[in-house]
């Protein structure tokens, strides 16, 4: 039975701040496991990492077999059929339009004291992405992750795809193929991460890893951390609806199970203003469960996690929402624009009754990859943004040192610095013996 | 003796890439002793607060006494002198107009499919800066971390600073003042990191903490990070110069002195095509070194860090320079601006001899809270993008959804994923009626 709450009962906050708080991901400790296969990559290089993949991947590979070679590619990608090839051409085409728009602008200016000052960016040099093998195995996260690389510059831009006992999964190479990936090796887990970190003879290391994966993972990323850099360590994904009276409820209903069958840890929760529509999406998701593949995962989500939240009006609405501070947004109201401005935090906003979550785990453009567990307070999705980086430019004439230097002295002295003070002092001694002379 | 090396000796690589890989760093393992009193300001809020104040910073505070009244910033604000209030407003003023320039713009366009896409900047709702407490409180660092996040729009900027002993720096409440800082508590270490995370009676928490702190704030944040964001956990500071021959040895001897008496981690690295004046600069640093009041701490950086590297050409510096990715990089060449364009990693670049790092860290306007140890290669320094978040936003007209939705629908069939093909196949149907009706 999922949640139901309404915002008028007695105990609604307490149940809802319950509802909140309520801990959905299970973090088995892998720490140790994983410290030790990194070490162990660090030392043995390639050796470690066959060892490792016929260990847990049951391949059998020599250093020469990590990587795919074009005519293993081209042979896995032959089969993929041209419908879902060009489905997935549509995907990266309209990711790439929208990822496009997310270059920033480098600046520069001089001030009235005479400083020049700005910013460039420049990308990552190289970038290596983590795609998971076997089942898990989503072409559309690859187009996620290696189009912003692409877009934003990145030069070399490796993946990494476990293909537990010899499983390829050509729609991946497809993607990676489209998406314009250099090099794909068939390694996974810790110890794939621990390559791309660390580098081995045949695997050259990468500045930034980015990608889904399991526990072990994504302990190898927090572990890396610092060496090079990593994208947000995601948790178990959410959706929330808001939706007024006049809409579908078969239509709301498919997207709560749609982010339920991801994961039974997955949440799907519908806020409305409409008690008639709350029982009906109630009855529609029951009536569609049992027909879904997935149906034993969305059930799991759906009864352990699913909410359904009466509430007086939109406003209401919207507090609850910032609250909760959601992944993925879907406002099916009248006026969704108007709506949008008062929801403060979340991932992406999907507006409107023909934008179901579903378009924009796939083609709508936008980035799939979007902060979990409330951390839409403070983070982004992924975006070009995550694969440039910014370096600060200041250039002075004279005549601005001489204008803003004594204050840098000033506060070198009050901050018990000498050696900075002078450094500047210095050179305005010799600007004022230029200037008296 | 600081490690001289010339591009030309038949060891280079092996002691250049030595010199890159000394570890500088002693990271003290704090993580267990952090987690419990993480977990007992959880537990027990202020009371843990105050009880940890009075063990590590000998201050008895009540609860009531942990923040700074408004009576008790102005007492201490009226310390100030004239011309360090100058000085701090003068960089505040800099720092401020610099960091407008970084606010993004929002994005709404509709394609020729109808799809009307775009994002959305808004500010984290909450920020908390951690200051050092006693010797190492810079109030300059108040001013790069709270007016980032007041021009990003962050509603409620709080800071924490331990006052050991009763010992407070006025200069660093000027600072909150002039930053727009709105509470200010006087306390520190990992305590005050989990107080700002999951907040106490007295303390709101907060969605976003950034400031650099010893090896237990720095834990601290490791480990609440998730719950709430961080910035990047700093290492230890370092400084690349790049020089040609015409340069005035002494105010580069000066510039690699104020980055070596930060700490005796830091690391001071000058590259030059000319020999004449790395032995000029050897030279003055060993003249100017006994004459500063940190010479102790200056000098174990200059011992064991430092460096001096001959070039043949700048095109073999920019390249070591690039091998680096210094936190800082000065170029005191005759041409910095072509030289800063082969430069591509680095966290700041300062151009020209006029402009020595100093007056970055005070007052030239870039941020100085910057990527240290190689991170730069993919990372930058704090921004006002630091304080704000990205939400993505998509509305799908009929015609849209019809144009790419069955593009979505084929490839959640090739993921597995049925019901969110169904989601989009359930508008797609009513769609098709109506154009067929």
């Amino acid at each position: 039975m999922p949640i139901k709450l309404n915002s008028t009962d007695a105990d609604f906050e307490a149940r809802f701040a319950e509802m909140l708080s309520a801990k959905r991901e299970d973090s088995a400790d892998v720490g140790d496991t994983v410290s030790a296969i990194i070490a162990d990559v660090r030392a043995r290089g390639d050796e470690a990492l066959c060892e490792l993949t016929a260990k847990f991947d049951g391949m059998e590979l020599s250093p020469e077999g990590l990587r795919f070679s074009p005519e293993e590619i081209a042979e896995q990608v032959a089969k993929v059929s041209t419908e879902d090839r060009a489905a997935l051409q549509l995907a990266a085409e309209r990711i790439r339009a929208y990822h496009a728009r997310q270059i920033p602008d480098d600046a520069s200016w001089t001030d009235p004291d005479g400083a020049t000052l700005g910013w460039r960016w420049t990308a990552v040099g190289a970038a290596g992405l983590y795609v998971p093998g076997g089942q898990a195995a989503y072409p559309s996260s690859v187009l996620m992750n290696a189009i912003p690389a692409r877009v934003a510059g990145v030069e070399r831009l490796v993946i990494t795809v476990p293909t537990p006992r010899g499983v390829v999964n050509p729609l991946v190479l497809l993607a990676a193929q489209l998406s314009g990936v250099d090099e794909v090796y068939r390694i996974g887990g810790a110890q794939a991460i621990a390559a791309l970190a660390y580098g081995t003879n045949t695997i050259r290391p990468v500045d930034k890893i980015t990608g889904p994966g399991n526990a072990y993972v994504a302990a190898a990323k927090r572990q890396v951390f610092g060496k090079v850099g990593i994208d947000m360590i995601a948790g178990p994904s959410e959706v929330l609806i808001i939706a007024e009276g006049e809409q579908n409820p078969d239509w709301l209903a498919l997207d709560l199970l749609a982010q339920a069958e991801h994961d039974a840890d997955a949440q799907s929760i519908l806020i409305t203003t409409d008690e008639m529509l709350a029982h009906a999406v109630a009855g529609a998701v029951d009536r569609i469960l049992p027909t879904l593949p997935r149906a034993e995962i969305a059930g799991a989500s759906w009864r352990d996690y699913g909410t359904i939240i009466v509430v007086r009006d939109l406003d209401e609405a919207a507090a609850l929402s910032n609250r909760i501070a959601p992944e993925h947004l879907e406002l099916c109201v009248d006026d969704p624009e108007a709506l949008a401005l008062k929801c403060r935090d979340a991932g992406a906003i999907f507006l409107g009754a023909h934008t179901p979550e579903a378009v924009g785990d796939y083609v709508s453009g936008p980035n799939h990859v979007l902060p979990t567990a409330r951390s839409a307070r403070f983070s982004s999705g992924l975006s070009v943004l995550d694969f440039l980086k910014r370096t600060t430019m200041a250039k002075l004439s004279p005549g601005a040192l001489a204008a803003i230097g004594p204050a840098a002295v000033r506060l070198a002295g009050a901050e018990g610095l000498q050696a900075h003070g002078a450094s500047v002092q210095a050179r305005l001694s010799v600007l004022n013996e230029r200037g008296a002379g």
